[in-house]
C-alpha cells in the first residue's frame, strides 16, 4: 500500500505473514521503529542509533505474539527520536501527516503507528507509551489507544526509555478490532460486564481548553449512561502541576541514564529540544529527584484510594487537539507542559489507560480517556467497545 | 581538482576567477562554509541553517578581497556545526581527513580550510578564530595559520558565533605565500625589521605534553636567534584555567545570544555536544558571567603590560598534536578543555596570533604560536618569514 502520509520509515515497508488461522487473521499490523524484527534494523527514529546497535535475530515480544496469533506485519513505522516526544516532528524520518488533520501533528512518540491506522494503511499498530506516547498521538489522531498496566507485558526486543515508565500499546479505528487485538496482547478475554462507578477528574477537565472540555461533554455524559452517574473529583490533589513536575523529573533522568553510555560513545545527532532535555537531566538535583520519588509514592496512594475494582476515572487525553505543525520551541514548550499535565499519571502510577475517539473541536479529534486500576485493562476495553455500541 | 579529503562541502566545488593581474594572480583559495559567496547558500556546517537563511546575494568582504586582488576561489569547506567546535569532527557534512595524520581530527572549526591547504588542494582558504578554529586546525595540519587583531577585519558576509571573540583568518603551507596574502588581508606591507624581544610563555610549555614541548624547542631556538634570547614568564599569572574558564563563560553565552532565534524557530539538529553546550548557556549564572567580563579586562591589562612595541611572546599553539578520529566524548571534552586553555587569550584580549608549522612529535605536526600587540599582525607575519628564511 502507497504511503502517502509518511507514517513508514522509509525503506521500511514489507509484508511479513501471520501465522495462518489465529484470532487476528486478516488483520494487518505495523510496528514503531522501537521494535525489533528480525533482519531489520531497529533505528529509533535516530540515524545514529541504528548505525550503533546490531540488526537484531529475533522479533520483539509484542511483534511475535501479533505474528503468532494470524496478523501480517507490513513496515516499521516513524517514532520521535528515541521515543523523546509528544508531538511526532521527526526532522530526520519525516513528521507523519495527521490523517485526520493535515498541517497539524500527528502526536508522539507513536506518531507513524497512529497516523497508519488513522488513515486505514493497516488495522492495528504497536506504539509504546512512556509519558503519554500512545495516548497523545491516539488523541490527536482520533483513534483507539491504550497504555497498558506497567509491568503486565513482556518488553523484550521494545527499545527501552525510562523503564520505570515504559509500555507497550497499541491503536486501532474502530472498538471492534482494538477488543480483539487487546485480548491478544493482553492474553485475556475482554468481559462484558462493565464497571459500576465513575468519577470525572475535574482537575483534568479544568486544565483542557474549555472548548475541548465541551466537545468531550456529550461522550461523558454517554460514559454516565453506561457506568453510572459518577462524582465529579480531582485526580491529583497536590495539582496535576506537582505530578507533572515529578514525572518531568523522574523520567528525563531515567532516560538519560539509558542512553548515557550511546550518547558519550557515539556524540550523536538529535533536534535541539531533545538534545537539552537529554543534556538537562543530569543536572537535575538528587534532592529534586527524591522528591520526586516521593510525589510518585504518594499518587500510586491516591490512584489505589480513588480507583477500587468497579470504578473508572475519565479525563481527557489531551487538553486540546493537535498543535499546529512546526511551530517555535517556544510556543510548542507551554503546550507540552500542558500535555504532560494529563499524562503524568500513566508514568507516575502505572495504571491501564484508553483514549476513546468520538469527539471533534472545529473538526479536529481529540480523545476522553478512561483509566482503571491496575490490572483492570480488559474492563477499560470492555467499556471502550460499549461506549461504540448502538 | 578532486576533493580526495573530503575537505569541501559535498556540491561546493566550482571556480570563480580572480581579477586580473591582482598581487594574488595565480593562487587559489577555498572559503569555509561560514562566509558568502553571491548566489551560494551558506551552509554553516549544518543541515538546518541554510534552509533558515536566504542565499546571499554579495560576497563576504575577505571572499571580495582576495577575488579583487587576483585569487581564484575554488570552493566551500568544511566547518564544525556553526563553528562550534574546536576538532572539526561533522558527523553532516563529514570530517576532512587530516592530511598530515590520517586517522587523527584535523581541527576545527575551520577543519576544510586547513585540511584543503595542507593536502595542496588549494594555496590559501578563509577560516574563522573565535575560540582557537583557525589556530588549532594550524597547529594539527601543519601549516601558517593567523587569528588577527580582534576588530581589525571587515568581518561583513562572515557567520557570526560570539562577535566580541569572532575573527576572520587565512592558512598558508609557505611563508611566501602566506606572507602574499597577510599583506593584501591585513592592507600593510610585511615589514623587514624583526621584533626585539621575546617572552616565553612559561606556564602555556608547562600545560602542554612534555613531548610537544620538547618538539618545539628547536623552533623556540630559532626564534631566540632571531629576536633574543628572550625571558621565560607566565602569561597568565591568576592561571591559564582561570582565562580559560572565563572564555568558556563568555563564548557560549554570546553564542546563546546569537543563534537563540534560529534555534527556537527551527528546532535545528545538532550533534549531542554542540547541542549540550548551546543548552547549557543561559543556565550560567549573571554573577559567573560578572566574574568573567572582569577577568577579561583583566587579562587585557596584562597583555598590554606584557607586549609592549617591539616585543613578542611565544607559546604551544596546541598542547598536543592532533588526537585520534571518533573518540567518546568523555575522552575529548579533558582534551578540548586543556586545547581551551592555550587559545583564551585570543577571544579574551583580542591579540594576533600566528601558529607556525616546523615541529612534530611522532610525525603527527603541532605548531609554534607567535602573539605581539593587537596591531602588530604585519611583525608577526614577518617574523614567521623570518624563521622559515635559510
Amino acid at each position: 500500500m502507497t504511503d502517502t502520509i509518511g507514517a513508514f520509515v522509509p525503506g521500511q515497508q514489507f509484508r511479513l505473514e501471520g501465522k495462518p488461522g489465529g484470532p487476528l487473521s486478516g488483520l494487518t499490523f505495523a510496528a514503531k521503529d522501537l521494535f525489533d524484527v528480525a533482519g531489520r534494523p531497529t533505528g529509533g527514529g535516530n540515524p545514529d542509533w541504528a548505525r550503533a546497535h546490531p540488526v537484531p535475530t529475533r522479533h520483539a515480544w509484542a511483534v511475535q505474539t501479533l505474528l503468532d496469533t494470524g496478523a501480517a506485519l507490513i513496515g516499521k513505522t516513524i517514532t520521535d527520536e528515541v521515543s523523546l516526544g509528544i508531538l511526532g516532528e521527526n526532522p530526520f524520518d519525516g513528521t507523519p501527516v495527521n490523517p485526520r488533520a493535515p498541517g497539524r501533528v500527528p502526536g508522539g512518540s507513536s506518531a507513524g503507528s497512529a497516523a497508519a491506522v488513522a488513515a486505514g494503511l493497516c488495522d492495528t499498530a504497536l506504539g509504546t507509551d512512556t509519558g503519554g506516547s500512545v495516548r497523545v498521538p491516539a488523541s490527536f489522531c482520533g483513534i483507539y489507544g491504550i497504555r497498558p498496566t506497567h509491568g503486565r507485558l513482556d518488553l523484550s526486543g521494545m527499545m527501552s526509555q525510562a523503564p520505570s515508565s515504559d509500555t507497550t500499546g497499541w491503536f486501532a479505528r474502530d472498538a471492534d478490532t482494538f477488543a480483539r487485538v487487546s485480548a491478544v496482547m493482553l492474553g485475556e478475554a475482554i468481559p462484558n460486564t462493565l464497571p459500576k462507578r465513575l468519577v470525572v477528574a475535574s482537575d483534568a477537565f479544568a486544565l483542557a481548553d474549555p472548548e475541548t472540555a465541551a466537545a468531550l461533554e456529550p461522550m461523558v455524559a454517554r460514559l454516565r449512561a453506561l457506568v453510572g452517574k459518577g462524582r465529579e473529583e480531582a485526580m491529583a490533589p497536590p495539582g496535576l502541576a506537582a505530578w507533572a513536575r515529578a514525572q518531568r523529573t523522574l523520567q528525563p533522568y531515567e532516560a538519560w541514564l539509558t542512553f548515557q553510555e550511546w550518547i558519550d560513545r557515539t556524540n550523536p545527532r538529535f533536534q535541539f529540544s531533545v538534545a537539552r532535555n537529554l543534556a538537562l537531566a543530569p543536572t537535575i538535583p538528587a534532592s529534586e529527584r527524591a522528591w520526586a520519588s516521593l510525589v510518585r509514592q504518594e499518587a500510586g496512594g491516591r490512584m489505589r484510594q480513588l480507583l477500587p475494582p468497579g470504578t473508572i476515572l475519565c479525563l481527557p487525553t489531551t487538553p486540546f487537539p493537535a498543535p499546529l505543525c512546526s511551530q517555535p520551541i517556544s510556543v510548542l514548550e507551554p503546550l507540552r507542559d500542558r500535555i504532560t499535565a494529563l499524562c503524568s499519571h500513566g508514568g507516575l502510577t502505572g495504571v491501564p489507560q484508553i483514549s476513546i475517539p468520538g469527539a471533534t473541536v472545529e473538526g479536529v479529534p481529540v480523545g476522553l480517556s478512561i483509566i482503571g486500576a491496575r490490572g483492570s485493562d480488559a474492563t477499560l476495553v470492555a467499556v471502550a467497545r460499549a461506549m461504540a455500541g448502538g
